[in-house]
């Protein structure tokens, strides 16, 4: 029986990997093995590691591992503080092939762990393009992993232009889409206007009239920017003054400029039509991003799941440059007058058909059997 | 001013890099700055810091960053280490640029650091293509590089295949190669020879007579054969019972292997004509290259010095695979015999004529002038 | 010329050592040298190294060493952190002697890093006595130190018998309270209003009227306690309704379990009485203490400070167990209606006169005068 | 069931150690936890790990934390190494009591991790009195330890003196010298012979002659000089020129002095009546130590076990200064005139009566038991 070691390290890794954890967890050639690491245990992203065992999952063991400022600096050292724990995990839990998912300091220093000691590594979401450090580390991170997931054709294509083996590339789809899938072609919630109320802070949001989703995230490589950049957004949600479901940013270099531009806006503007979140349970995000009249900000999540669920979308500025998009995307720049038209453009347009470019909702369980019965081997060489 | 700093982690870095930091140091548009770290600090590998000192450089620096051990945990935490210290003294000394050399663990330390801190990163002996798990490192360090100094153009081929831009990428030769044109143009040394018995530790060894140049290294992807491997080449040099100079392993997953069967030799044979060496001023080594009836072993230095010098050069097992090499090297595998065969047959052969591949002698002073002209910059783009 | 290191890890670090910074630079016979660290650095705790400079101090080097989490393992692990960066900079530096304040994580750090590493230790306020796990710490860090510099004479005695040489122990006061002393001694500031209105969150304060001033933060051996406990301390509050200046936690184990506690009760009680600051001025907050009708909490300012002010104070829980003090300190237990009732009595009594129990405000002359002459030596010997 | 972790970081740990692992293994109402760290998993020094496995232990977990370069600056970096560790394992094993060793800085790294992580901790050999960083380090230790477990009376006194309450305090004797008693008790081993013969490197040793057993380690705060004191010992032995075994040093800051000192001493003087071992079953050593004619150096096990075993011991320099002893024991400074007197003097008295001074030899089963009753609490407080 082949042991799967999953490391997961944000809320979003964890929305990115569940259907494959479910599908490996069921396998019967296959042994799952958790650790739960980084902002995933943290209060103030909203303790994803009790999500993940109200889920059913059971973490190996826990790895605080973020060097607290959100800065430059402080995303290297937690890199480092990364690569000093997992070795001793690793060496303790032995697993048969490691798991890790997209371009993140934790998913570098998991891929790093298990390249040295000599541990198969799997990782998804690889062969994609986008703008920040995210491009450079997913590359590299592609150059040491052994088996990849990627989630469409044009990013398999790219990782063998990489060099990397054609047999060890294996177009899956996105697991993220797996649980977007799930959701769609489940029963509609209730329960998810109550939740609405209870979490978060700001005004009461009704999702019965047409309403926001907003998720914007400061850029490494346009680091000390975050607070202007959200500042454009905000005043363009101030005039459109629609009820704005607002997240909090992902802990990177420079969400503090980020965060700071939201509290400011709070305190100058007490906007009674917007109410802040720290993190949703990925259902009752993936219902709203469904409910959505437009999703609004800088998040892969309107690009990546918003094909699938057709939901308009306007990205903003250039943290998804590079990544392939369908038809629902408006792509504007940091500037609220263009921010706000193109939400009403979208608005008015409405929803737009679905379209398969992230994956079909099958990803964990084809990764899961390509898991159980491909040959594990170490050794690379580039292919050229 | 730019501020070009340089991390050296290991003799053989150091060797790599000298003839940059003389010209860096000579440049009036460049400041150098120097970090010393990993085993360039250790006096079991000859203390390098002290030769560096030597050399008129001042270190600005020192970093202990290997965790003892020599396996792949070790590697990989020492990689660790590394990377929570380096942001530290990047953010005290705000390089403008920051160079490394090769694929090692302080080399990926101090590329993820350059990386996540937006500090533009130079890299050199990109593109080439070997064994062991340095092959993984090496091309995951250039995804995330944003300026290429490869030794030759089929480095630089590969360096773009991997979807650098073309401009980034500047063939200026292996700086290696100046410090070979340099001791070769200048004038011999008679204190070798004293230099070689003072140091060390065996039998007395005449450089008059024809003798031997060992250097063979564990691989980090072959974990556990070590010892054996190396006994197949002590057989063979028992056999072949010339005068012979031979290097301790350099520090990775494996050197204790290689180092113990080493000391096994030495205690149970007492090999009389045999002479063991930590280390060497880089100086010397290159002389012992030029004078020696054959290299032997699995260094890099036989391929690429070694084609340079036209020496005689017999390549052991999977190291060096991939690798572009001269005429003057005979490939064999871990086998006494065919060791034996082929070491006696480059003898019989002799010299062999220089062939450039690795550089021409002047890529510290192109690389300097690059330094200080290229336009530095830090988000990166696939290129495909 | 001596080279005197002082690391400062937090605001009340910076308040407790500023005065010795101060005398240290002025001095003829010895050099400041100056490491920011731990929260010091983060944006969260009031970027205490902006003050700094605008004190006109420049930091030698800023190293991040808070491991995210404010738990019992992440406290653990920062001290970690600490100890990996302190040695390189200790050595980059080279002081002749360190000089670390109290009982805190990063000053574990800084104390053990001295200690290995051979550099005489100065500490300050060593010897006293409270709650928390900051009692072992503290006493721990005695038995690590060369300098002794207690604020009194009951924390003097304590050192001795703690097995210190006597004649390295040395009665000067609180350098804390040279700041006090000089604040009184000065004007008055207008400004302060200004300040108080413009940072912070909530409603507006007058200082005109009687106000309260609170500080309440996590206990750490009581973990898991700290949101009930400042719940009580907030009910007391919300009862008394007169304008409060209120301060967010310290970076501790638990310090999320306080804040969660304190947006909790912003969030449901919109209490318009109340102000919320992360961090204040030394200056601003030592004139809001002398103005105050009454301290609440238990931060140690209120006995400390408090007693050479005469403020009337509230001192609630365990924390500050064991610490001497003066007349003006009321004890009460968490328990909202016998908070109410002491800060009532507390009001009505008025101000008490001043109490030299930890100085007399010439603290910080007085130590860097010792530091110039007395004799540095790091072997140790328990003294019975 | 009570959960006991011991954390194992040196072969002379678990010597002092394994009587109570036994212990705890064998009490009902007892789990034993094991952690091997530090230079207990290093081949250099003998892979103590090894040995704990063919004793039946099973580790729980393996924490390679030592920072390569035994000096100063990587002592203190290890101690950060651990730290960051330990506390992510003892959240995964979640511990009743922590039990450590000594005064080392696996050691310190053990207790801050527990002290901060509110978990008891044990410590066995407090209240001893020695020269070096160990005699800080250790009275550190104690005052961050909640049960303490001193060797003999006149430890346990200083400890109480130490402001820690008397009823943790138990006097139980060392548990070294319950592994002394065991053997003494037991058969002698013919095999020791082949043993000595088999592993280490030098001459033949017959045990059948009057023979020396030499340790000697470097000393922390005489940094530097520790081939200069090696080298007198040496050249006290080289004119006694009996049969000699020879032990490596302990990994600490100044073993790779000690180190060079005899490596250059056999290189330069062939000292065929000497056999140089970097490690002992715990057993062999301590028939060596029976057998000896005399012991030489600085190590602890001369004055602790040598006074239960009678042995004539020399004792050398500072290290040990301070520490109780019996009167097998003559003190003598770094000159190799002194040395070989002394040792003269004793091989020519003979062996002493034993004196338990260190214990009776059922240490273990007493610190088990109270293990499994005592009240565990983490508070404390000093008591004056």
């Amino acid at each position: 029986m082949r042991k799967v070691c999953v490391v997961i390290g944000s809320r979003a890794n964890y929305g990115s990997i569940k259907s494959v954890m479910r599908a490996v967890q069921a396998h019967p050639g296959l042994q799952l093995q958790i650790i739960v690491a980084a902002s995933a245990l943290l209060d103030r992203f909203g303790s994803v590691v009790d999500v993940i065992e109200q889920d059913g999952f059971t973490p190996d063991a826990r790895v605080n591992m973020i060097v607290e400022g959100e800065t430059p600096v402080t995303m290297a050292k937690s890199t480092g503080l990364g690569l000093l724990e997992l070795p001793t995990l690793f060496e303790l839990f032995r697993p048969d092939v490691v798991v890790t998912v997209g371009d993140r300091f934790e998913t570098m220093a998991t891929a790093i762990a298990s390249a040295y000691m000599n541990i198969p590594l799997a990782h998804t979401m690889g062969g994609e393009v986008t703008g920040t450090i995210d491009e450079s580390i997913r590359h590299a991170i592609t150059k040491m992993a052994h088996i990849h997931f990627p989630a469409n054709q044009g990013a398999a294509d790219r990782i063998i232009r990489l060099g990397e083996a054609a047999d060890a590339v294996h177009v899956v789809g996105c697991p993220r889409i797996d649980l977007v899938s799930e959701i769609i072609n489940g029963e509609g919630s209730d329960t998810d206007t109550e939740w609405l109320d209870r979490e978060g802070v700001g005004g009461h949001i009704s999702t019965e009239k047409p309403f926001l989703l907003v998720s914007q995230h400061p850029i490494t490589t346009e680091y000390g920017q975050g607070e202007a950049q959200i500042w454009e957004t905000l005043m363009a949600l101030h005039e459109l003054r629609m009820p704005t479901v607002m997240l909090w940013p992902n802990i990177d270099a420079g969400s503090e400029d980020v965060s700071r531009g939201m509290r400011k806006f709070r305190e100058d503007y007490s906007p009674e039509y917007m109410r802040f979140y720290k993190n949703f349970p990925v259902e009752t995000y993936l219902r709203l991003m469904k409910g959505a009249a437009c999703l609004v900000g800088n998040s892969s999540a309107s690009i990546r799941e918003g094909a699938f669920l057709g939901s308009p979308a306007v990205n903003i500025g250039s943290r998804q440059d590079g990544r392939e998009r369908g038809s629902n995307v408006a792509d504007v720049d940091h500037e609220r007058a263009a921010i706000v038209g193109a939400v009403r453009r979208q608005i008015e347009r409405g929803r737009y058909s679905p379209e398969h470019i992230y994956g079909d909702g099958r990803a964990g369980a084809r990764i899961a059997d390509i898991l159980s019965t491909t040959s594990l081997h170490v050794q690379k060489r580039i292919q050229y």
